[in-house]
């Protein structure tokens, strides 16, 4: 079962209960929590004030808890096990949620295999646009990703000054240029059918100007990442320029700038929610429990770990749901199946020859071979 | 036995059979089709109005059928099988058939073991000629995959704009340059043996004008591929320069170019038989089953797979095709060679750490030393 | 027992002793010595006159001795062992030493798993400042290491000669540049929380002026390497504005730069006591037995071997204390946590696949998760 | 054993025996030979009208034979085993004999484990002078191989349209540069303790000039290779100003050029040996058995096969050997470790991931740490 549940608790601990919770978190012994930490609330926010028991393993019953996957309550429920105590999945299956799980079945949903007389135009032509002085490496990234999940061609559109790194770094792409340090023009040539944009982009008021004119003219699918969000946070109007079922893929902070602050964990998935159904957008929210918002709902993946926390992870993201686009996946589909294969890639480099330190975000291209392969088994 | 046939049949099914047909078609079980399956016939290629059996699997009798080597049959014969009935094969031998496959049997008559006391001038010198302003990335691929494919000297000549980026890329490899962003001059000064050409050249009138100053001086022999396969489309006349046994690496797309439209998968197969015999070359058309059309006869490959399907495969193909040359193979063996290798290194790569999406063109290096032990076991 | 104790014997073996010292050692047996090879004194180090057994292997005493961890004694104690004699070990921790061993027990009370929500801005923003003509692979090289021991963002600060070249071999890191062939303006713009400074510097007239504007100005921690050392040397009232808990990571020579000629290794080693002690600074010598001096203490590493002995290794330390110190390590922790993490590359590298000889700076990226995943065994 | 004899037999076949060996050849048996073919003899070389036995295999009595480590006797010796026939080893050992082999017992006795306390001071610093424009690779390849091998520093001294290319290949190594595209002045300011000159050089007048120059003034140990040998064989009376103890790394054609045609293998070694008496040098000319030509006497090597026989091996095996003498290694000493080490890295390869076609010059250095290893087995 995917569909994660709010828990049913609504009002705080006070005096006894208080009390016994203080002393079990003062306690030095393991803490183990029966389906929730006493005090965990979806309705009622842990605050400063609040009264939970710091568990350090939670059986939960039957399904896994919506404050499960926010970081707000991580001390709360450091490790978390579902007990299966036997419920009536059929009737729990019927109850309505917006929140769900992204786990290999629902993947395995959504990936198709290829073709045996597939070709190269089967599987489309991605563009990234990004880089400024600087800052190509985010380009090189993107695009590389852009043909290492599949894409049949993809291009790199970036400042001169970022025409040699391109070429060297992937051989496999295709480059234009615009301007010597930034990206000003916005005219590409490339026939493609996708457009991932923003990253290492910086915000030269030409740029700015470049990218408002581009917005207006664009009929392409999007997908926006970095600086291109930022610059729409900057110029709100702009939003009203973006295609229907364009990504957003901020991490917590360039987000925030696009919906202003959240008092928590909650409210910020009520602006996610918001905000997708505003824009017709999918709006993928970088971070542990990755979480794609669409059409009110909120999907929260289940791969990937702290070695992903690292520069550059993003726009190897960016680049994977750019080449998903270009073959022929829909904008969720597509967000979907590149958060999945991201994390997993991650998971399975720890595995092997890396650690959650030493994982640096080009080393995702050295795993996502086998992430794809273990959708086979 | 390595011949293929054509099927029997002749008419299209009517009446009783062809509403038997529709109705397999529309159940939902699993069909196996024995020998074909019905409906499916070489001289009758099916068309929007033919009726025929669309089989999971098929068990066809002695020896596979053209039929299942085109694209257009895909979805009658997903997967199929030789079923041994004991036909007379030396009687099979016998018939006279233009169509071939490449497998390992034919490749080991083909490949010739290394004599111990070689030295670099045994193995000759290759040159690539080719690239443009963002398009630079082709030529290493394919100057590098001369080389991978055991070339003793490789040289590439580019547009200036290309030099660091290939000299990086490939230490082992010399460089000439031309003009800035594009060829134009084609006056190379290495001694080679055997010349790749038309990777990421692109169209520039001047470099039309030297390419046809090239083709009119030339006396090496050339393995044709890309934008050099274009310019030759526009300016057929220039066909009459290129040297017997040249080898073309077209996609379909380019061939089209080359010889116009196909009604169907058969009439692209006469066009191949043709267009070789016509220019006296070596006409490679990529796809699925790669075939190769020399005098007359048609080579379908039978290594590779969908990974294959992506930016610059085709450049190392053709870098591969003229490594071997330039080893004194025969432009036909090198050609079944190359196509054989490269294939199989595709398909050796998915069963280690790459899966059909993850697959990169320069992957493709990364495994082709097994590819080259696999033939010795 | 991490403990170092210095030996008890104070005066040089004399007379019969003497000759008997010198007969062992112009016999061809191997030579065994039990606690300690005759004549090996703390307090009285090896002059050309002593007279000290030359051990194949010494089986010393329940805790190694300081001298065992001095090049200067190299010859006479080959290979040691620690033996048991059952001394009470209660007794052993109460004594009183300036003297420490780095070993896994020690590493594992520093190193702090990865928190699960954790995301990029929790692992900081490290900055590398370095470089100039000819030199800019040490900048490359710190600049690697600084993201792959986890740090968040990294940024290069170098020549303008250097831009391409970084921002084609770390994809993952940021470039600011300064003056075409060297620095002079340290004007970083990056918010960093911790600079690395010194590689591959120069000591360009112009580049010693805005060292010296820089020292005054800055506020951040500093890890201070190769020429940064040089010039501190050459200008030695500048160590005033060195802040607290600086790491300097000299090798003996630029050591002995900055504090002038010892006669032997015990008094190198009280320099260090005495130069981390007047500038409140962490004093990490290279070489065998790295040492890290800090508030009179010293702490030898116990990884690492001769593959480390070439260009480019102190590089590569350079970032990894800067990356680490990133990431909220105190100076010490992160000079002690690097130290290890880099020596244990080494050793997991020759174990795999290189040797001591073929091992290349670089190749301690390729191990270095493994030397990770070995702390959680 | 390892010295190679001559065989005795001094009279060509004639009559009878003539028709026998032409019979044996006619055959399609596989003919072994015992101790020798027939007809083949080191006193008299095969001409076209020599009737020798073309043997598939030679069991050879006792001791590996001359013959049979030239090229010229390919076809009539493709593969020999030592047959111990119980030959008084002793009575061998004492007979006169020129001509050795290189296994892994001499090696062994040349290679010198690393001391504990080295530090990258104590491994030399190599210097790698070379390239010119589109001969940039060559130099990367010797200037890593300088360093794989165990230097301690290197620096490349190139023409500045090697600078970007050295730099991002090989952080580890330094760079100097001379003139825009090709080398004139020689004016490098490393301090170093060898230099490997003239790969990729060219032979433009002012680098000649430049190069006349330099061998005038230089008091550094040399590897002399490709161009820088052509320049020597065209300006014979510079080999008056090489030092005692240079070490030449000609490729036959190289070599011819140096001293002219030779009639048959013998008369090649012949001049090797005196070539190297006159100079005081030591000659390596490279091919299956590459050998080692000093003071009068031949090493043939035992390693490597033809995936050697390809662009840029020379380039790396004369960085291993500039690598070598840095590390204070004799000349021979390293020529001979090199020349070993060299050719077991493609002996591993071919082992592992690759084949004697897709070897390519930089995989030595993949290979070269298990090479390493297995002396140590």
């Amino acid at each position: 079962i995917d569909a994660i549940f709010g828990n049913g608790l609504t009002k705080p601990p006070q005096g006894f209960v208080k009390k016994c919770i203080q002393q079990i978190n003062n306690s030095k012994s393991s803490v183990i929590a029966i389906d929730m930490p006493s005090g965990l609330m979806d309705n009622n926010p842990v605050t400063k004030e609040s009264s939970v028991v710091q568990a350090l393993h939670t059986l939960t019953f039957q399904a896994p808890k919506l404050c499960m996957y926010l970081p707000l309550n991580e001390k709360y429920s450091k490790n978390w096990h579902v007990l299966d105590i036997g419920l009536d999945v059929a009737f729990l299956n019927k109850l309505e949620t917006n929140y769900y799980t992204i786990d290999k079945t629902n993947v395995l949903e959504i990936y198709r295999k290829r073709e045996k007389f597939s070709h190269k135009g089967s599987f489309g032509h991605g563009l990234i646009i990004g880089g400024s002085f600087g800052k190509i490496g985010a380009v090189v990234l993107a695009t590389k990703a852009t043909l290492k999940i599949g894409c049949g061609l993809a291009t790199a559109y970036l400042p001169k000054c970022g025409y040699e790194i391109m070429q060297s770094a992937v051989p496999e792409a295709m480059v234009e240029v615009d301007d010597e340090k930034y990206i000003q023009y916005f005219n590409y040539k490339s026939k493609v059918n996708v457009i991932g944009i923003g990253i290492g982009l910086e915000k030269h008021p030409k740029t700015v100007l470049g990218f408002t004119k581009f917005l207006k003219e664009n009929t392409k699918p999007l997908v926006i990442d970095a600086d291109a969000i930022n610059i729409l946070a900057e110029h709100e109007k702009l939003l009203n320029h973006i295609p229907v079922n364009t990504v957003f893929t901020p991490h917590p902070k360039e987000f925030q700038r696009l919906v202003g602050n959240w008092q928590n964990d909650y409210e910020k998935l009520e602006k996610m929610q918001e905000f997708s159904k505003q824009w017709s957008c999918i709006l993928i929210l970088k971070g542990h429990y990755t979480a794609i918002a669409y059409k009110g709902k909120v999907y929260f993946n289940t791969t990937g770990n702290s070695a992903l926390a690292t520069g550059g992870s993003g726009d190897v993201l960016t680049g994977y749901i750019t080449g998903l686009i270009a073959q022929n996946y829909t904008s969720l589909e597509a967000s979907i199946l590149a958060v999945y294969l991201h994390g997993l890639s991650a998971d399975i480099a720890i595995l092997e020859q890396e650690s959650r330190e030493s994982f640096m975000a080009s080393d995702n291209f050295k795993y996502l071979g086998k992430a794809f392969q273990s959708l086979q088994k």
